[in-house]
């Protein structure tokens, strides 16, 4: 029996599991990634030393989810905006430092593979794969097959462009989605009502809208504040007029939520649901797909990623 | 050796052509569609008609190519802006008029599928087609397989939200993509300058706007007129803006442009193309794909109806 180890990179973290080929994780080990003005080495330290830790002696194949572009043949991250890598073969570097083949993909991606073959949307042959953490992430599996794209860079739905001349985003560009849905879209809407009009938050940040965070938004909404109410609500409206834009493009059987912002559950999904009911072509002639929240939490990428790993036995690779 | 036959049905004719299966049109016949008000008999009859005549003799199968939402199974048409069709058995009815197997497909679906095998996006394993006429419609073919959608109706990138609150859209919401890029817009755009700045179109239309038609606009830019030029330039941008949000969502390998729209060649995607290579995320690290105009012009989609019918050989159905 091999030992399948999917380790999830981020821009501040690290999270390697141990996970069997039915999809279920034994143990898991984070560790912190140094950030992007560091050496590569530094993070691939740190990669390793999560590995081999979780593994406990050394994993039949690894599978790693990056925060960042990965190319189609699945061998360099291209560029990372919280990782310095830019091109480098992490497929080859990781493979060779740990002695087993290594299998690199998207960390929305490998998220989309686990939630439709183990997560929410395990009955579905597709799926679109919307996560909600600072910005947006996606991943899609369609007709049973995860899809990569033909340059390996499909799934980028925070950066279309759904207000023209819209907010400034990090992109460089304007009206981005993930300026209007996302954790940083919360936080910013949240902070904008401080001082003008009563809520719990005022106290939560000190009176210093810098100070606020998610978790205190979340907190708020949970306890009846109807500012940070609202700024679920128009968090969801935004998710819903995209999610309109992806399942008129891309027909899934399927929605599914993932990222931290969705642990709202239906103070977030509800006003999705409401707009993409009145918002998608052809409604009354269609099926509207569900908008489902993703059942694997923050496990959902290391999962993806062992599993593409645990893929490679049917290759012969392993 | 089998006679296949293809037939695209619009809103107002119906062109039935035989088919190689390499691709070539030997011959074509063209009829009229007597408009959705009528009884479904009489659009069934001229498409009957136009295929018996095409064919001379009864052909081996028939591929429809529809105007509208086809369900995944690909027997009925749920619902069509110009046609009568109201979740009707397009196929068995066809089927049992003609006698023959009849495979049924949404007309943009069946155009993307030709363009892909031999058309502009023949060397290409991944192609997203939009195809600008009246309105927009769209067509996906990823990883060499056409893609349906989970209830058969992919592809509507026409009714993609651009702008919030934008223009009023025929299909009851607002913003709508095509309100901004299609045969529609551009009269729309070069009728509101008639009489606000100097052009040939005010003489061509007899200083009467909604006389203006789509060939006179695009005659007058190609005798230079500077009004005509900048509707297909605004037009061409927002194409631009549009494939930018398709290109991160579905990292296709070439980007197809076709419909009546698309005869006016660079001087609508040259600008779609610059805005393409500005607002793609990514750009710098990532392919940007080619835009490309159609190579089958207006019989890409009997083309690729007939090709669907010519498969059915190998699943032993003919």
């Amino acid at each position: 029996m091999g030992r399948w180890v999917g380790v999830d990179v981020g821009g501040t973290k690290v999270l390697a599991g141990v996970v069997t080929p039915a999809g279920q994780v034994l143990r898991t080990v984070r560790g912190t990634t140094p950030g992007r003005l560091t050496p590569v080495e530094d993070v691939e330290n740190a990669v390793v030393a999560a590995v081999l830790a979780v593994a406990d002696g050394a994993p039949t194949a690894v599978g790693v989810a990056a925060a960042g572009f990965v190319d189609v043949t699945g061998s360099r991250v291209m560029f990372a905006p919280h990782l310095p890598w830019r091109g480098e073969d992490v497929r080859e570097r990781l493979g060779s430092r740990l002695g087993v083949p290594v299998v690199l993909e998207n960390d929305a991606t490998c998220a989309a593979h686990a939630e439709a073959t183990y997560g929410a949307g395990r009955d579905a042959s597709s799926v679109v794969l919307v996560t909600l953490g600072t910005g947006i992430g996606g991943g899609l599996v369609l007709g049973g097959r995860v899809w990569r794209g033909a340059s390996g860079m499909a799934g980028e739905f925070g950066h279309m462009q759904v207000v023209p001349d819209g907010s400034p985003c990090e992109c460089g560009r304007r009206g981005c989605w993930e300026q209007y849905c996302s954790g940083n879209a919360l936080l910013r809407d949240a902070r904008s009502r401080i001082g003008a009009e009563p809520t719990v938050l005022t106290e939560l940040c000190g009176g210093e809208p810098s100070r606020l965070t998610g978790p205190m938004v979340s907190a708020a909404a949970a306890d009846g504040d109807l500012v940070a109410r609202a700024a679920f609500t128009r968090i969801g409206e935004w998710l819903g007029v995209g999610l309109s834009n992806l399942v008129a493009a891309f027909d899934p059987e399927v929605v599914v939520i993932g990222g931290g912002v969705s642990e709202a559950g239906d103070r977030l999904l509800d006003p999705a649901r409401d707009t993409l009911a009145r918002s998608l072509v052809g409604v009354g002639h269609r099926a509207v797909p569900p908008v489902v929240r993703a059942a694997l939490g923050p496990e959902a990428g290391l999962i993806g990623a062992a599993l593409m790993a645990a893929d490679l036995r049917g290759q012969g690779r392993v």
